[in-house]
Formats: structure tokens, sequence, C-alpha cells
């Protein structure tokens, strides 16, 4: 087989480990040197090769990205921007094929979420018909774990670490001056249609009088009655009550409850964040001090506390990646299979692009307990080996050291893209 | 000198290493057996002396007790309690002193804030008057790092790393994104008075074009058009702003900008919601996509993430707070000197608590850039070794395993106080 140039492309919201994954497409692509050229990198994603912005990596040393696998968010920048189907929008397809065809570029590695595994397919199909074929290969990406297929996305464990450490501190917290001070907490965390992450904030209680003491799954119509009753159960049992909201909570209406528009105390309106909400709402009914945070992108940027797990299958899902390019396979994506034994094991197995685009994988009933405010035995088994172990990044002077690339981009051979 | 007990209390707001100066109070009191009975800890702060809950800390193992030295909160609890003075509030000043000579307790170690040096100051003077001479130090704790004398308040140091790594963290997240989605980002932090804790995340920035691009401080006022007019130059030159805003910042009428209602027990107003204001605020004005974090708690609780440094030096505090009782002292606080040298050293010294205490230290003028927006090298000169060391919490099962004390009450022997 001849040699060829890869492009390989970030798209989303990013993670504390997607660049772990960029780490072991490069590493990867560098041990084939007879059959993979440049690996280029999109400069903010997919947008990048649109615009023909190609970052050239042969320009970044071995240890500027050894250091990726320890660096959060998108190292070459990553977008929010997803291509319409083809026949809405020929242009963008047909002027992706151009790029890749004046590039050189045979491989195409989109590392994203489902939206993304839809645009790597369509590639895949639409390049043979243009006469120049193009190996898509997906590289599995998301927070928010709603990938289906693979058991786990990579991503996910990060943030799940990030989250259940959190509350378990904050819950201590809380704990510490509940008997004349603040006697509620509510920690807002990411997953606007599924329950994964704020599940995760689960495993921080081993028993029931531990925090969370409540979870709020987008899956659990709110009910805010049966809610206040168990915030009054829980401080009067524990004598304060730790509580994890989903931003993607519902009410009965099925409307988002921070779209809801409630006021504060003072008649503000509020300005928008679920936790300020359901704190004021107990702060209303039952009069508790409250305090309330919004973790927002510090749970998806803390490569600090990353899972080790979390980090090792990033960087599996980007090697693997390239070898199936090598192996000749196109159009699918590593996905991770966990072992049937009963210690954790996992491997990297294979999934179709196609069964994959667009399937919004959610967390199962049998997940929630039957009062739909916390997680099961079943939930347990699945999320704890998924925050397992530490990979700190290296400090100086007290601060986590992060790659710092060059970025440089490749000559332009094609009229700008208008 | 004959043998008696002491007692330790926590005071205040806690934070990730509160329970490393009660680690170096207990271990170090351990080593006096002739001298010093039981220690005592007061359930919930000086609560516990008024309400005679002493938790005997002789029950705890030496394991537990070695385990406070990497767990957050307060253990033993603390609480937000201020004594009134003598004169308005007789009976608890005379309780307490009837609690302590019922347990024959001749040391009272105190571990809070400027209200707390001052509570220890009176009963150290009253006791005195009462015919049962009590030996009072202090022990220097609050995130807020506003205790006058010592260089540095032990809590301060690891919210500071805090802050400081997760606005680095989210900002490389959100310069990922910015071509296409989210161009502001803010993060909200503590500091009601001063502003060393946001001065502090400043430290993230090694250059004008790193995270955070703008620091909001309570001792600048808060100028809309000026603060507009930088966020909108920041998203030109960078393509994004990282803003981190202290809670108390203040508008030109001199009142917080957002208050969430009511007041704690102290009279102070409690806090919350600026970022949100804040961002919804650019949205208006100048159209960016935006997001924001509110820490709150999850900053002064990350025990995950604490300074080495501030550990060493909350501990040192812990173990010079008994060696002052032993070697005589009285009314003192162990406060931690900053050496001369061009490398940091620190050793600990005295400050009297009739001069810690009720005196709010603010961050020098010189600390804050001549716009307002960020810290100058002096700031950093501070601030650097401060955050210094990383000291990680051992992990099981992926998440950092905290100390669970047994906590049990010494018998009482007194009426209950009405």
């Amino acid at each position: 087989m001849s040699k060829a140039n890869l492009f390989y492309a970030q798209s989303g919201g990013v993670t504390a480990v997607i660049n772990a994954s960029a780490c072991g497409v490069v590493e990867t692509a560098r041990r084939y040197p007879d059959r993979i050229g440049t690996v280029f990198a999109g400069r903010n994603g997919i947008v990048g090769a649109l615009r023909e912005e190609l970052i050239d990596t042969g320009k970044e040393s071995a240890e500027a990205i050894a250091a990726l696998r320890h660096t959060p968010a998108g190292a070459f920048g990553s977008c929010r921007y997803k291509l319409k189907s083809y026949r809405e929008n020929t242009r963008e397809y047909d002027r992706l094929v151009e790029v890749f065809r004046a590039h050189d570029i045979r491989y195409f590695l989109y590392n994203g979420g489902g939206d993304s595994q839809d645009t790597a397919n369509k590639i895949a199909q639409l390049s043979v018909e243009q006469g120049f074929p193009i190996t898509c290969i997906g590289v599995p990406k998301t927070v928010d774990n709603d990938l289906p297929i693979t058991d786990n996305c990579p991503g996910f464990g990060s943030v799940a670490k990030y989250v259940a450490v959190s509350i378990r501190e904050a819950g201590l917290d809380v704990a510490s001056m509940c008997e004349s001070s603040t006697k509620v907490f509510v920690m807002e965390v990411m997953g606007r249609h599924a329950g994964w992450i704020a599940g995760a904030a689960g495993l921080a209680s081993e028993s029931g009088s531990e925090p969370p003491h409540i979870i709020l799954f987008p899956e659990v119509t709110f009910d805010r009655e049966k809610f206040l009753n168990r915030v009054k159960e829980c401080v009067g049992e524990y004598g304060y009550c730790a509580i994890v909201v989903s931003e993607g909570v519902k009410g009965p209406d099925g409307r988002f409850l921070s779209e809801a528009g409630g006021t504060d105390a003072f008649g503000h309106a509020q300005l928008g964040g679920v936790a300020p909400m359901i704190a004021d709402m107990v702060k209303q009914e039952l009069g508790y001090k409250y305090h309330w945070a919004v973790a927002d992108y510090l749970q998806r940027a803390a490569r600090h506390i990353a899972s080790a797990t979390d980090v090792e299958q990033a960087y599996a899902v980007g090697r693997a990646a390239v070898e199936f390019a090598m192996a000749g396979k196109n159009a699918v994506m590593p996905a991770i299979v966990r072992g049937d034994g009963e210690e954790y094991s996992w491997s990297i197995g294979e999934a179709a692009l196609a069964d994959v685009a667009n399937v919004e994988k959610k967390m199962p009933p049998s997940y929630i307990t039957s009062d739909g405010f916390h997680i099961t035995e079943a939930a347990r088994a699945y999320f704890a080996p998924l925050i397992h172990g530490e990979d700190y990044p290296t400090y100086r002077d007290g601060m986590p050291q992060y790659a710092r690339l060059k970025r440089v981009l490749a000559e332009k051979k094609l009229p700008r893209f208008q």
C-alpha cells in the first residue's frame, strides 16, 4: 500500500483526556513511517479542514506530543459544527474531499461523539463515490458517556471521578458546619440528556448517611413535593443534605427546570443554573441555609484529578484507530469492551460507524433506585472501575504543566472556501 | 507543673487543611503525657464546650489521627457562632469556664479566624478573673487569608492552588472551543472582603494571553464600561476571555453586585451568584456566548489538590500551639514568618491574640495592576510559594480515603446549659 497523509480532528465539547487520544493517534502514526506521511490536525476541528487550516504535527517534538497525554481540553482546537446532510450541504462535503485530495490525505480520524461519527461515516461513503476513497475511523469521546456499543466513552471516567471526589469533599465541609450554618448544599453537574455524570457522583456515598444524599437525574421527572420531603428527611436524619443535580433535570411539563425562569428571594430573575434554583426552592419551602456550586467546565477540564483508567482508554482508542486504519478497516470506531470476569478488565473492540452515529445511549432504569434519588448496586458496579487510579500531570512551581504546541499550519494549496 | 486536660475547637468556615492543624495539635499533645491528660475536641466547635459535648480524642487511634492530616473540612465539627462581648453575654463565658473547670481543662486551643482569636483572648483574661486561669492559644485558619501579622493563613494556600489550577484547566477548555462556541468564561471564587483568593488565580497566567485575562477584585469598584471594553479587547486579541470574579466585588454604590439573600450568624451577607450576573451582562452587551462556574465549597474543601506548603504550615501551627502552651505562653497565636532570602522559607513566630483579634488584613494595593484587572509581579512573588508542592491523599477504588473518626463524647458532669 502506498504512503499517504492522515488527518485527525477533535470535535464537540472537549474533555480532560481527548488529548490523550490525540497523543495515541500521533505516537502510533509515527510508528508507521512507511505508510503514513504527515499527520495533520484540524485547527479547530473539522472547520480546519474546510478552511484548509491543517496543523502539521510533524513540527511538534516527541516531548510535546507525549505531554498531550496529560493535557486537558483540545490542543488543536475543537468546534461545535455539525455538517448537514449531504443533500442539504453538498458544498461542504465536496470541499472536505477536495482538501483531503489536495494534501494527499487518505486517512481521516475523527475524535468526537455521535454527530462526529455520523460525519465520518458519510465521508467514508462519499469519498468512494468521488473517486478518492478515504479511510474514516472514529475515535470515541464524550463526557456524556452516551455513545452506544462502547462500554463507556473516554472522557467520562475523569469527569465521573471529579464529581465524585468533589461531592465527597464538599459534603464533608457541609457536615462540619451544619449544626449552626449551611444545611443544604447543591452541586450542579453536566449531562443534558442523560444522568451518567450525576449518577457517577453517587460513588462518593458508601452508605446512606454519606453525601450525596440526593441525586436528581434527567431520567426522573422532578417531583417538587417528593424532593422537598426527602431533603427534610435527610436534614432530620443526618443534620444536612448534599444534593447533586444534573443540568438536564426536567419538570412535569417536560421542560428543563433551568429554563423555567424562576425568581430568587428578592424577586430577581434567575440567570440560569438549576443549582441556584433548587437551592432557592429549599430555602423558600423549608427555610434551610444553603450553598450551591456549578462546576461547569471545571469538571470536564479537570485533568489534575483524571481517572488513570480513563487516560489509558483514551490513549488506547487513539492508538487503535491508527491500527485499524493500517489493518485496512474503514468506517469503524474502536470501542471499549468490558470483560466478563468479576474483576474489571477491558479490551478494544470494533463498532461500525453506521451503528454508532446518532444513537444516544441512555442510562438503564436499573441504575436508579426505586425512589428515583440515588444509584443502585448495578450502577456502582458499572461506574466504579471507570474512576479507578490517579494519573497526575507534572507540576512546576505548584502548577500543572500542560503541553504548549507550536501549531504550525501547512501551506495552503487551494483557494479560500467561501 | 501539674497535669491538666486540653480543649481544642475548630471555628468558622472550614478549609482543606484545618484537620492538618488538628492532627498537629493531637499528635504533639500526645508527646506530653506527663503534662497533658486528655485532649478534648469541641463537637461543632465552641458550641461543644457550651453544651459540654466534648469529644475524647483519646479514643481515636494513632492511624485515625494521622489521617486527619490529609482530610478536608472539620473532623470534629465547626460552627459559625461568635460569642458576644462579656458584658452582653456573661452567661456564656461563665459557662465555658465552668465546663473547663469541671473537666480540668487548663489549655484552650482555638483554631479559627479573627473572631475566634478575639474569643480566645477574652477567655484568657476572664479565666484569670474567675480564679481558674486557662492558657489560651490561637491556631490560625482561614481561606480568606485576612489575619494580620502572620504572613499567610493556613487554608489559603490550598484554595489558592485550587483556583489557579481550575482556571488554567477551564481556560484551556474555552481556548479549544472559542472559534465556534463559548467565548467568555466566568469563574466565581470566594473572598468576601479581600481579593486574596481571586488574586491567587492570577498565578495561572504566565503571560498576558493566558487565562485568567481579567480578575475582578473586591478592592476595585466595578466599572461596567471599562470591564466590557476589556472583555471585548481580550476576545479580539486572544479569541476568548477567561474571567475570575470575587464574590465580594462591589458596584459604585458600595453594595455587593450580587447578594444571595439573608445574613449569617455574624451578620455577614450570604453571597453567591455574581458569576451568572457578570456572564449575563457580557451576553446582553456584547453578545458573546458564555459559560460560568461557581466553585463555592468545592474550592475550600479540595484536599485532593491541596498545596503541600499549606499542609505543612497547617500542621506546624497546630504543633506550635501545643508547644507554646507547654512553654508557658498565653494569649498568643503561632504566626507564619516569611524568610528574607530570595528563595522562599518560613518559620513559626508568635503573635499576641490582642493584636490579631478583629483586624482584617487587606490585599496591598501594590498587588493589583494599574488597570485594576490583574495581579502585579509583587503579588506573584507573594502568592507563588504558597501553592508550592502537591500532597495527595491516599486513594482506594479511585476515591480519596478521608479520616472517619469515632467522635466519642466524654461523660457530662454538669447540668444542661439552657
